[in-house]
């Protein structure tokens, strides 16, 4: 079955009283229709339609790449007429099945299902309300197959009784939707032309529609406001806290982790509160992650600690590492087994050997250092005339004092020393001695200022 | 129709085992009785008297600003005794309104309510309870009008199931109130003057008495212990967070905000988990504010970005700026548009010009910085001699090298240059070098010290 | 009545999908048979048998000194079978209690009603629920003992409705226990010996059996998932928020704090959201501590603030302090009255007076203060040289300027000033001014550098 998928993402969204398109705003850090391209195309071979309206040029950037094929719904007529924008674009024989842009996380293995059951006419996705109170009901005749969907304000008394409502999301042979589309009517209250009325007409001609029950409301549910949205943000990510459970992690709040993105974790991870991951983030086995951590594109590997308050960003840390806590590791940091960064230290650029420590408040950026480097606390490597970077070369087992600063590019040798409070504008040979600081004099006899008024 | 408010607040709130008088503990950074002081004034232009007993003095100073009267009720005899004691501020012909110092989140809506119901009698404010076990119930007649309150104890079987419960609060003549309150009885199991039993003397008057329905529980809920206080705190919060959100800020997540003063918010604002906003804080348009930030009286002007574990106190940020994470701006910070705080940075009294940046592990305060200045990582303004603080001034387009100390008072002229690791403790004319460092030997032949026993 | 505890924990629990056997799984930082055997030993002078299988080494390694007894059970073969193991253990005419490693929330309370019952014959331990579904349910005859506990598969339509469910746990005589436990069948689905059968023995053999319902179903819950050990983990610190609210703490958030130990407060201590306590900590009279701080093995006493972001361990800090905000205070540091530790400042054994600041961006390690002693921003005491730590010593009133570096060993007298951006590497006598700094130079016609390519 050929499968032509098109997604309603024309909306404007006024309650969420926003400048961006409401379909791109964020559910887990990514865009809501980004999670529905992706479900689609977890379908497999799919071919995607997005209809565009408002802020259409935004949509349209923002996926550029994304192989997805956008028509524009210039005018907000109804779902119908959305769909009927799409028509051109969907292949005769092929079954059409219509996703909505701010409905972000519906799952593919339903969508499987619903696919499934339009193999010999439409089907149409409902699911079971606790409340079903201003929703479609779905009237099923006695063989299961959808009779009717009858609107709240239609319903009979005992229609209301039903818990199972329409979800707008839909399945049906292209050809019958070619048919169908243009015959709906806008003679309604809204003046709009409804998607939903295809249903109608498909019992009206004999075509028994099929009702495929999604299994959990999270899946259907729309955004239309910011708690909406908070709703689902939270409920996604207690998706993902599940998933990383059922896999063997240790959460220790389920309820105070964000992932924006991939979190791939090896046995026995622990992952301690409020930590948020964002990008594509793999932890090896025995990672330790502490409290209040926010961690983007890193790769962390087996037994590493990082302590509480540590922020890193497109690192790739070794194994058996300790990090923070307050550390902040950014972008080209690559840290060799057993490195320790400590508190108050930013690292940039910065490739670390095995077994080297930089354990308190310092700089070290643009820099390379080899093996069982010791950097002591408040070193700068001085790596910015204010126009070009430079970098720091340190030797394996260089002892670079307490409150240095290293004015790049600047080589320090192996085994040598930099003495405390130097500022180093010359190599260092290997094993050498450098100090560059002031001579200590001590006066007695001084006053201490005193205040003035 | 003149109001006067009467609240009472002398309660000690025993179950809260505090030494701090329970009217004073804060709910969303604001003392309970602040709350309902807020609610009262709300309603325009009332009078207000305050009844005080435990913790007088401090509840005295604590609102000595608020515009509101004081009594005192030296011994605490019930409801209606702590009323009477506020007969003698009550104006003639004015509507009195009793409220609870310890009934925090009353809104002036409901409020407004029930002094319409009170216009020509008392008017009691009730609650629909889930639960209303051990609350007092009310009892209509066919009309509607409230018949009696009857107290658990005393009610029949069919009477246990109302669930409309009396709150306590309360709008009656002021001179009804000065007739009935010197006519109450202390007959019961506590020996106290109740003010509810008022209902009772206006019915058997044929006065007749309205029952007006607060929409929430929460309004009405009275703290008696860190339980119910930690109960209305969220509440409250949560209160908060939905009218961000109705005002279209993205929460990421609704249940770990806190607010505990004044959040304006500009249009798509996004604020991340876990913040904490105290005092008056203003974000402009597109602010947006990472994980784990702690905001306390400023202003954040559009476009800016606030990173995670920032910690911002009495300063004004201009438009496009970008702040830690890990930054800590103190009192007195004013940044242009622009600027760029870094991480394990601080300023207090620091004007830092547009586009200028502090990176790294930085202390400025007591300084004013032009535009595009460059300070480098580990830079420290030397301001405080022990006993007098000093200012450094740095011109457009200089450049602070690295881990270097600036001795105020001292001048940096534009365009000039400070070399890294330099103690500057002399002015630098505009587009000068200024080296103030030791000279660096690099010995051979050091021998590294060994462990000691 | 003696009573011989067995604690069974051989079980691997897969679902845990763990290389540490399951019973070494923390909840609320202790493992949760550590949580059993403390609630065991709460019941008084008891005798403690731990039956022991996966991972049996480490779990006798982690309880080594634990004052328990261990039987290995080398084969899984069932509840019975695991009891049975410790039937050599248990002396004639004691009582015996069965716990379970992976139930880690039993309170010590609801076990000595249930031995209290045990006086006379068997009891085992029951709990209501909302949903019995999966669950054994306790059949009881009129005179409310216990009649059967019949499983869900074999239990009639009526039984099915029977909300009170088997725990496993169970207080029996040891004698009896002695004679039934050889008796146990394995003929059953799993081919398990099952400990539950020895209540159908008892009742066949005319011995009441006594049933005692636990009040809360947390405390019989078992742990076979992560998801479950999430469960108990809130659980469990839920519990402990609730207690402290009950003493008089107030917490911003009782569903954001953390205790994985001991945490004692004196009145009118304030917890700010998002606060993780560890090991033993103890915090004096009005006590505050603000948001995201984690606090280990520390005593901080009365009046002092710990602002926002602080990490403490192993610390003891006077009264009347003020800490942080990123502030880290780590082992050995004390502080005396009104010491303030301000901003990315990290303290190390270090003793610091009272009324000394070190305010800002410095590292205080293997180092005595006297009493106000000011250190400036960006101070290192410099107590490594690679391989030994030296001290260094501030006597009272000093004054260290910012960016300074105190090369160890070395001693600053009282009431000496060092000079903003020294290396000191000799000591300074008392009221000495020591400046150890380059000269500073001003070079007019430098040349800014420009941008390579």
């Amino acid at each position: 079955m050929s499968i032509d998928v098109v997604i309603l993402a024309a909306g404007k969204g006024t309650r969420m009283r926003s400048d961006l398109p409401k379909v791109l705003h964020p559910i887990a850090g990514k865009p809501m229709l980004g999670h529905v391209v992706d479900a689609a195309k977890a379908l497999g071979d799919v071919q995607i339609t997005v209809v565009i309206g408002h802020g259409a040029e935004l949509v349209r950037e923002t996926f550029a790449n994304s192989d997805v094929a956008f028509v524009e719904q210039t005018e907000q007529l109804g779902t119908g007429h959305a769909v009927a924008q799409a028509l051109p674009n969907l292949r005769p024989g092929a079954t059409t099945l219509v996703l909505y842009g701010d409905v972000p996380l519906i799952r593919a293995g339903t969508l499987q299902g619903l696919l499934a059951a339009a193999e010999h006419g439409p089907a149409l996705l409902s699911v079971d309300m606790d409340n079903p109170a201003g929703y479609g009901r779905i009237v099923r005749d006695n063989a299961g197959r959808v009779q009717a969907i009858v609107e709240e304000k239609d319903a009979s008394g005992e229609q209301l009784q039903i818990c199972e409502i329409n979800t707008g999301i839909l399945a049906a042979p292209a050809d019958r939707l070619a048919e169908w589309l243009p015959k709906l009517s806008n003679n309604n209250a809204q003046g709009e032309y409804y998607l939903t009325d295809v249903v109608a007409m498909s019992v009206s001609e004999g075509v028994a529609v099929s009702g495929v029950r999604a299994s959990d409301p999270v899946e259907v549910a729309g955004v239309n406001s910011r708690l909406q949205q908070a709703e689902l943000e939270r409920a996604c990510q207690r998706r993902q806290a599940q998933d990383l459970m059922v896999q063997g992690v240790t959460l220790l709040d389920p309820a105070r982790i964000d992932i924006r993105g991939s979190l791939q974790c090896g046995t026995d991870v622990s992952i301690d509160i409020n930590c948020v991951f964002e990008g594509d983030v793999v932890l090896g086995d025995g990672v330790q992650v502490g409290p209040n951590c926010v961690i983007r594109n890193a790769q962390i590997a087996a037994g590493t600690v990082v302590n509480g308050f540590t922020s890193i960003d497109g690192a790739d840390v070794g194994p058996d590492c300790n990090l923070g806590p307050y550390a902040r590791l950014r972008p080209g940091t690559a840290l060799a087994r057993g490195a320790k960064i400590g508190n108050f230290v930013e690292t940039k650029k910065a490739q670390i050997g095995a077994g080297s420590k930089v354990n308190h408040l310092s700089y070290v950026g643009d820099a390379e250092l080899g093996k069982d480097v010791n950097v002591g606390a408040g070193t700068i490597t001085c790596n910015y005339d204010g126009v070009n970077k430079f970098r720091t070369e340190i030797g394996d087992n260089a002892f670079i004092g307490s409150n240095s600063a290293l004015v790049a590019p600047v080589k320090v040798g192996a085994g040598a020393t930099v003495g405390a409070g130097s500022t180093l504008v010359r190599d260092v040979e290997d094993a050498e001695l450098a100090v560059a600081r002031g001579k200590q004099r001590n006066i007695s006899g001084w006053q201490r200022p005193t205040k003035k008024s």
